[in-house]
């Protein structure tokens, strides 16, 4: 499901300069650089084989794997859906994988009856249908698209007066407050975007509202942007955003929380299910949306609340009522996960790579982008097996269903495998969609310097630097200010973002306790059409990455990381940028407890001189915000302890490292690297505690997890940043003693790796 | 011409808390405040009339002033503006003034041939008519009607290709060239707002185009801020913005720079009047726009150019190609400005009040709305000196003819009785549209304590708070951070921002030297009809201030501020003020220049990371900015001395005037008191330099002016900052010393009479 190309790029991050990592590579004495947890001799020999291995993806082959698997609508349940993973196991096979197909059983709820009419004060009645295109070919494969809706809305038949709530955020409803606005028994009508789609209904109905609407306003990706789709590649005004609304409690199939939706895995019934919205949803185009907004009156929305149509924005409640009925056929569907293995010598420890399949309607970009690119590595990685290559660790690339649902496929594959997952897994790399432009990792920062290590022996097509470069310099000119520069000109490495729950990785990294990353290119896009019939292969090949260099680019990049991460004699983990980031998570808590103490003390100032009465309009009467309790002051020692405890071994853990690879990197005894592995290998799973977060135990993760109000977005030390949200500052406090414990494990387990590399290394001189 | 509300209001300035000033009252032993400059027994006696005045201010009367003054179309040299001349004068011969018209003769242009047509790539001819509406019963005068024009446009037919260039501003063509986009031997268009508009044509033709077109994008004051006319105030969307395009280099007559149009003057042809634009100019409403911005292909627009049109906004050049046809006539015109004085006790010092009466078309918020509330306030004044009261200077009240065109009544009539201004002129209030909301002035600081204990002393109809303190709490609200916040809680004033040139205090101030306020309310309009037929009585009384409180509130801070200046026995100056405001200025130019130093020194750096190399898209093709010489250190030292000298008088002054204060505002003799005004009288003067700006002689004050390029808005120290602006800092660095000679004088004046007022005290005691 991955967020849109256009809100992803907001969440762009920080990468970092050209200087060689210490704790990455050194350089020998011919002068190459080698490759961190390589010895001189591998290093040379994987060099050789990534360079093979780059040389070999070609364009046309991705082009193709996208023109197969986008030639018609492939939602889960559909034929073509479980076609794809035929033919995609075929692949793997052809190429030299053992490769099987993983079915599992989950719920995904189609349209039985969609309505959507203003009643009052005027008649209208909603299209909800994209029409097709005649020079789109794909566009008219009406019979086989899915309708626009929204999976996992609630059933409902509800008439309401309307309401317009901006994103329908939490902070929007505050701003309805102070214009004195409830949607009590409203139906309200959100625009996409700032957050997950799931958040808007679940906060509606928080509210009281009984039916949510959601559009797409052409300011997000539609002629605000650029030309309109078939002129160019924006979205049209009768252009839909499909998509699930399942709320953020687990991600998964609903009936089967933490295990795999096997044949006979015990289902809670559909009314126990809690990730089901509360009240019927129903997305729309802006064609749709603009009788509607258009019969509102009240007051004007505040001005970023406004979109790009060419009306006032009012707010309501009413005039305009509407009336809205939701009807799903809630059936259990299979979903085909294919999943296909290139032995290494050493089976005990897994690389895997993964991309879902699966699409709304076409597809072209969401995922088959990414899974034309994962393919054509794979196809080139058995290439090099053919040639002689075997990898030293197993890899495994997985093609998963059920992505757009709910990370169907990843969630239940993972909760059925999770035990030989914590056992083997070295680290688990995530593609989606893919565009044009910047490569901007999120994932674990253990994988930092390691990530940053393969882009800069990637091509960015366009400019023939280093894709590491490219971002580098792009990060420049986007810092916000001196100081930002000034960092940036000083890093060695990219900045690799924490992950919510926007795509696959999800279960590896909140479940499993999974080093994992993300990996894409973007921010040169000319258009969007986001879960749409229109993303398919005319569109993508007209408007997107239309020479698929992107692609290539992407299959070098997940490849390479691939083929690096299997070889390597010692796993290429930095802690050090690891304990960094960490340490920064806790800054910015310490950081939002000032900001809320002081905001909400200058508030009540503000209460007490009469501000907000003194700039009361008698025409736009608004009310004052409540008094809030200041917040009382938390301690975070118990937390600032263990990061310097965790900052202490990872320092030591990359100063042995750094001392190895100084003398040359010289191979330890096949015992020392293995046991030195097989500690590292532990150390993310410490992240976990079995309890999970306080209100949500599926994420066991305690420093990384998506927000219950954010969906798509990391929030970091969630268990006490969302209480910190939440205005539980009690709740919150109590938390910190068990995040400081698990990082004080992770700490311990660093420490015991150190430790056993030291011993290996003095052993084998 | 005034700035339309929508754009006066992000100049909105910071006010201060109600602490009492020191220097501005103290109170007397029975716990009344003394007011500034009196002595206990007058203030008492002020008060009283003071309250009386305040009292007999009528809405109805004020009401009335606007039906009268607006029924009819009434720009310069039409027959209603004579008519309403002659009824102004009229009234206050009536309240018992002394009062004339003065007559000038000046150059303005009407239309007399306007075509606007897109020739390529479809043939559409601009409607440039406002269209009468029903229920508007003035807006069908069409006969009256000035045509949608902008004077002092050159003639000109042209036809050439279309390009768009957001406002129009200097930093828009910077944008342009980094698109690699010239407007040379093009048409441009630009959009309203953002500054003067004369300064659109200007910069156009300086980069080479041959054409301009001004239109209001609805994201300004169109459906983007609210329902459009006349279901609400918004402007429809035929609604054209007339005004003038005279360039900067001097208001008035632009044939009579620096001396009176008169009779006899001696007169330029029009060939040499430097203040004519260079290319031919026509405004549009954004119906006619549409079209042809819909034509245009090329780059999209950067985000923050776009409006709130339904379209793609794309710069072109092209394919769009317009045909721009602009005839005037070019006739010399009358202008009837009607002086009105009520001699005081003392006729030796003149306190000045205006506000024009000409407007575009009917004006019934520009400026009628100031013109009937002045007219009120003229009329109690006469109530009072019926009753009684005679000030104790001569007030002279003055409403203005032909200000739209370019302060054509005001600057030649400043002109013409220069000498008499500079020798008896105490303050100017200027005041013009005036709306509902807050109280911000603009002026010269040397009076913000004044206005604000004026401000203190008037009740906001809508909150009962002072207008004062409801502004102090606005600025709160709004303040960008806590700093800003701590410190305007500090305060003990109201802020009073610069003036540049955007109504009649522009000679008062710029070219006499004499001590100015700007006063009007706004900031909550719900409308904006800005030099359009619509903005007549109907809508104003529909959308704007209809039961005219803000009228009442106006006259009310007009008329106390005449009265307590007119009866004070000492000028209530506050040079301490002044001082930090200038203080404020000059650390402004360092912080300028060091931000440039920056600013270029980071983009060299950037140019040779290759940091825009990086950036290319080649879909998106770009042009890296050039290299930048990083501007040398200037030496501001000869400034801070001066402003240092200036802040040790002004303090000096400042606490003699306390310690007054403190023992109770014993009366001097007269003798003492007239000895010390005249000494205060002369400071104001001292910021004169008769040899003006470098580039702009006219502009005689080296603190306060307008810039070359903002036109509306100030550039205080616009000798040294213009030239910084230019990137000329060597010119910028020569011109400190003159400045802080005169800021030296500035600081010898005070310290006169200071040495005068200390003596006339101890004669007193």
């Amino acid at each position: 499901m991955k967020l849109s190309s256009v809100c992803w790029f907001v969440l762009a991050v920080v990468p970092a300069i050209a200087a060689q990592s210490k704790t990455e590579s050194a350089v020998s004495p011919e002068g190459m650089a080698h490759l961190a947890g390589y010895t001189a001799d591998t290093s040379g020999i994987e060099r050789s084989w990534e360079k093979k291995f780059q040389q070999g993806i070609a364009p046309g082959n991705i082009r193709e794997n996208m023109r197969r698997l986008s030639a018609r609508p492939h939602h889960v349940g559909s034929p073509y859906d479980k076609d794809n993973a035929e033919w995609i196991l075929t692949k793997f096979k052809e190429w030299g994988f053992e490769a099987r197909i993983e079915t599992f059983n989950v719920l995904f709820p189609t349209p039985k009856e969609r309505l959507l009419e203003l009643v009052e004060p005027a008649k209208f009645r909603a299209k909800l249908q994209e029409p097709a295109l005649a020079v789109d070919p794909t566009s008219n494969q009406t019979t086989e698209q899915l309708p626009t809706y929204n999976a996992y809305s609630a059933d409902g038949d509800v008439t309401a007066p309307l309401v317009y709530v901006n994103h329908g955020n939490r902070e929007d409803y505050e701003q309805l407050d102070r214009l004195g606005i409830s949607v009590k028994g409203a139906i309200v009508i959100a625009r996409y975007g700032q957050g997950w789609r799931g958040i808007k209904p679940k906060v509606a109905a928080e509210h009281g509202a009984i039916g949510c609407i959601i559009y797409t306003d052409p300011k997000a990706d539609g002629f605000f942007e650029g030309d309109d789709y078939p002129a160019g590649g924006w979205r049209p005004r009768d252009g839909v955003q499909r998509g699930s609304v399942m709320d953020t409690d687990y991600p998964g199939d609903p009936l089967t929380p933490g295990v795999g939706a096997t044949a006979d895995a015990k289902r809670l019934s559909i009314h126990e299910a809690k990730t089901i919205t509360k009240i019927p949803v129903l997305p729309i185009s802006y064609a749709d949306a603009l009788p509607l907004l258009s019969a509102l009156k009240g007051p004007v929305a505040p001005e970023s609340w406004r979109g790009a149509l060419n009306i006032t924005y009012h707010i309501g409640p009413g005039p305009a009522r509407v009336h809205l009925k939701v009807v799903s056929n809630w059936d259990i569907k299979p979903i085909y996960d294919v999943i296909a293995t290139l032995r290494g010598a050493d089976d005990g420890q897994w690389v895997i790579r993964g991309n879902h399949h699966d699409a709304w309607v076409n597809g072209a970009d969401d995922p088959i982008s990414g899974q034309a690119a994962m393919l054509e590595e794979a196809r080139m990685l058995g290439e090099l097996h053919r040639q002689g290559w075997t990898p030293k660790r197993t890899i495994i690339y997985c093609a998963w269903d059920g992505e757009e649902p709910g990370l169907l496929g990843s969630v239940e594959w993972v909760e059925t495998h999770l035990n030989e997952l914590r056992q083997h897994a070295v680290a688990y790399i995530n593609s989606d969609s893919n565009e044009r432009g910047y490569f901007f990792p999120g994932g674990t920062q253990d994988l930092q310097g390691f990530v940053s290590g393969v882009a800069r022996d990637v091509e960015d097509p366009e400019t023939h630097l280093s894709v590491f470069q490219r971002s580098h310099l792009f990060s420049i000119a986007k810092a916000k200010d001196a100081e930002e520069r000034k960092d940036l000109r000083k890093r060695k490495d990219l900045v690799v973002t924490a992950l919510g729950d926007g795509s696959d990785y999800t279960a590896f990294q909140d479940f499993a306790g999974i080093p994992t990353l993300s990996i894409d290119f973007g921010g040169e896009e000319d258009g969007d059409q986001y879960h749409s019939i229109y993303d398919d292969f005319y569109w993508y090949t007209h408007f997107i990455d239309t020479d698929f260099v992107y692609g290539r680019a992407l299959a070098q990049t997940g490849g390479t990381s691939i083929m690096r991460l299997a070889d390597a004699d010692l796993l290429p983990y930095d802690y050090s940028a690891q304990a960094d980031a960490i340490a920064k998570y806790e800054e910015e808590l310490e950081k939002l407890l000032k900001d809320k103490q002081e905001e909400f003390a200058e508030r009540n100032l503000q209460l007490q001189e009469g501000v907000f009465a003194a700039l009361t309009d008698p025409r736009r009467p608004s009310v004052p915000p409540p008094v809030e309790t200041v917040p009382p002051y938390m301690n975070f020692a118990p937390m600032k302890n263990a990061i310097d405890s965790l900052k202490k071994s990872s320092e030591r853990y990359s100063k042995i490292i750094a001392d190895w690879q100084a003398k040359g990197s010289l191979p330890l005894s096949t015992h020392g690297f293995e046991s030195v592995n097989a500690e590292l290998l532990k150390i993310s799973r410490l992240f976990l505690n079995e309890k999970g977060l306080p209100e949500r135990p599926w994420f066991k993760n305690q420093i990384y997890a998506p927000g219950a109000y954010t969906g798509y977005g990391a929030k970091p030390i969630a268990a006490v940043r969302e209480y910190m949200d939440e205005k539980k500052w009690e709740q919150a406090d109590a938390q910190i003693p068990q995040v400081a414990q698990v990082i004080e494990n992770v700490a311990k387990g660093i420490g015991k790796a150190a430790d056993t590399l030291e011993k290996a290394i003095a052993q084998a001189h």
